[in-house]
């Protein structure tokens, strides 16, 4: 096998070596098939056996109820910040409330306001995105069509650790960067979406989970292929579904089922990778200027800064030398960031965690 | 290598086995990288350059000259329907005209329709989608903000040879199942788009070939993924592009350059593997009826249809003890379609040929 370095990329991101392998064996030609995957058609009994199963592996890990339909669409999560309003808000007089607590809550809201009215409910933008609101500070319109929230802001590394309290408004959820990370209470939400490229597969794949009494409101003039209605109707094939992206999907949640033994465990190992490296920036006194307040830290992406800008260079370059990659943050706040999703081994963790601890050691 | 067969699906279709093997061998890490293909972050350097290149490589092969952008979409055909319309039809005060020769055509125009006014002008209904039209049965609409045609028909087997003459309005084609296996003059075009998985790549990755002055169209309160200029702008890269569709579609036109030598040699290869089959079809004394009038025959997919039922049954089973596979036509018209895209080797298209041969000698 060629080389592998830890590549802490906030996605697309670490995928689990045992799928990758089990893809490339079946990427020139499927034993007793005799084509590739990348070849077999949508329609075939092959194709279908493994959109039922990867469906069974997800409503299998997170437990979810009668009365949901799980879709595979394409476009990520930025074509389901205006499918949810266009779905939900488009001509029901409604309004809808908006939880931004990162950057991606404060690129959702503009596209429900091109389909109606959209109020923020809470900001972060006052408190530098670090934290998550509490219940009581949140201002709530009990008539809303739906509350939507990030459940993890990947940039800025603040993660709700339990979801909101919301009433009987329908909670929509934008898990694109912490699915299956933990068990979810799938009950509690109306819509749950999430892209696949940090733990679910690779990019060109969104999982949407939709109660059925929100499927049934989509609008009859809306296109079928942004019509959560047909989508559902069509069992997510009304057209030819992004098949390759669909098997990785059963191939990681294979994974999860198998290897890890399920979301409690993936939940255990999360909280362990995560208290490593949040340990060594609570133990350098002050050099690792964590961002995320404690009680909102992301078990998916740990947020940091260093004193000044050649210290940076710096440990980006002793990192490397160590197979520790892609931690630069994002470019619109700079610093640094960690994404340690499901599949990131622990091993990975715990080189990064020793090499910070010698870091700030040497230059602290 | 595990036994491959021949595969004669309408899409996802065959690929070619150098960029099979070549994506297997970057599966779990590509060399010097050290990790898979589809970890590779959309922002990273390495992605950079497979996008440029891919980009390039369809430059090269068609020769689009100026003034087009190529942009690498998500949602397939279907999504272009939709796309098509909210873009260059929305609030403009004009009309689309719809070239209808089979069902692709069919499914086009009420997406079109949704955004504004679209003519039929032409349908091929009254002569059973057996043929394109000529130029002079076109009823063309001088003002039209475009004109739409489906260049190849997958379903019924019939395909423009040439490009219907329609003046100074923008032609917009529907080339998903025939992209590349000839050269184009682009200049004709206004849009070209492609869904990748019949002659491109694996399903989940658009390529849409569209001329500047179209791009300048997109009204503002489109929502940025269903938004050509916001896409242009992005290079494709506004979200998380599909990265592994987008780097297959760069083996498939590395492939097309460097093993085939463009697409001159593509198109004689691809006249030579379909006469193979109409030659059969002619051959046979009416026992394989055709259903395309020879002017109008695919290049791509050959339709034809067999006495009864019970033969068809017969000409399945022995075509599979051959390894020949996927043959069935579409469930909305019967009979029999071979899908021989630019990447079904002439070994497969002679084996047919071969098979379809015999089993009319002994059957006819």
């Amino acid at each position: 096998m060629e080389k592998r370095v830890f590549d802490f990329s906030p996605g697309p991101a670490v995928l689990p070596v045992s799928a990758l392998q089990e893809a490339q064996r079946n990427l020139v030609a499927m034993p007793g098939v005799g084509i590739s995957i990348l070849e077999i058609s949508h329609r075939s009994a092959t194709f279908t056996e493994i959109i039922e199963k990867t469906e069974a592996n997800l409503r299998k890990l997170l437990n979810i109820p009668e009365g949901y339909q799980v879709l595979f669409l394409q476009g990520g999560a930025h074509l389901q910040f205006a499918m949810v309003p266009m779905n939900l808000l488009r001509g029901k007089g409604k309004s809808a409330d908006f939880v931004v607590t990162g950057t991606w809550g404060k690129k959702a809201l503009p596209e429900a306001q091109r389909e109606g009215k959209a109020r923020v409910a809470w900001d972060g933008k006052a408190t530098n995105f670090s934290r998550v609101p509490k219940d009581s500070e949140l201002d709530l319109d009990k008539d809303a069509a739906y509350v939507h929230i990030t459940s993890n802001e990947t940039i800025q590394g603040v993660q709700f650790q339990t979801e909101p309290a919301v009433g009987n408004v329908p909670l929509v959820c934008d898990s694109s960067s912490d699915f299956l990370h933990r068990p979810l209470p799938v009950d509690k939400y109306g819509i749950i979406y999430a892209c696949a490229q940090k733990n679910l597969g690779p990019a060109g794949v969104t999982v949407v989970v939709i109660r059925d009494d929100l499927v049934a409101q989509s609008p009859e003039e809306l296109s079928p292929m942004l019509n959560y209605k047909v989508m559902a109707e069509g069992k997510s094939l009304y057209n030819t579904a992004p098949t390759f992206g669909i098997y990785m999907v059963k191939l990681v949640t294979d994974w999860l089922l198998n290897d890890i033994g399920g979301l409690d465990k993936m939940h255990a190992i999360n909280k362990q990778k995560a208290n490593l490296l949040y340990d060594v920036i609570d133990g350098s006194s002050g050099f690792y200027d964590g961002h995320a307040e404690p009680a909102s830290r992301s078990l998916m992406n740990v947020t940091f800064r260093l004193p000044d800008p050649e210290m940076e260079k710096k440990f980006v370059d002793g990192a490397a030398k160590r197979d520790l990659h892609s931690l630069k943050g994002h470019r619109s706040v700079g610093g640094f960031r960690a994404s340690i999703y499901n599949a990131m081994p622990m091993e990975g963790v715990e080189r990064l965690a020793e090499f910070m601890t010698e870091f700030a050691k040497q230059n602290g």
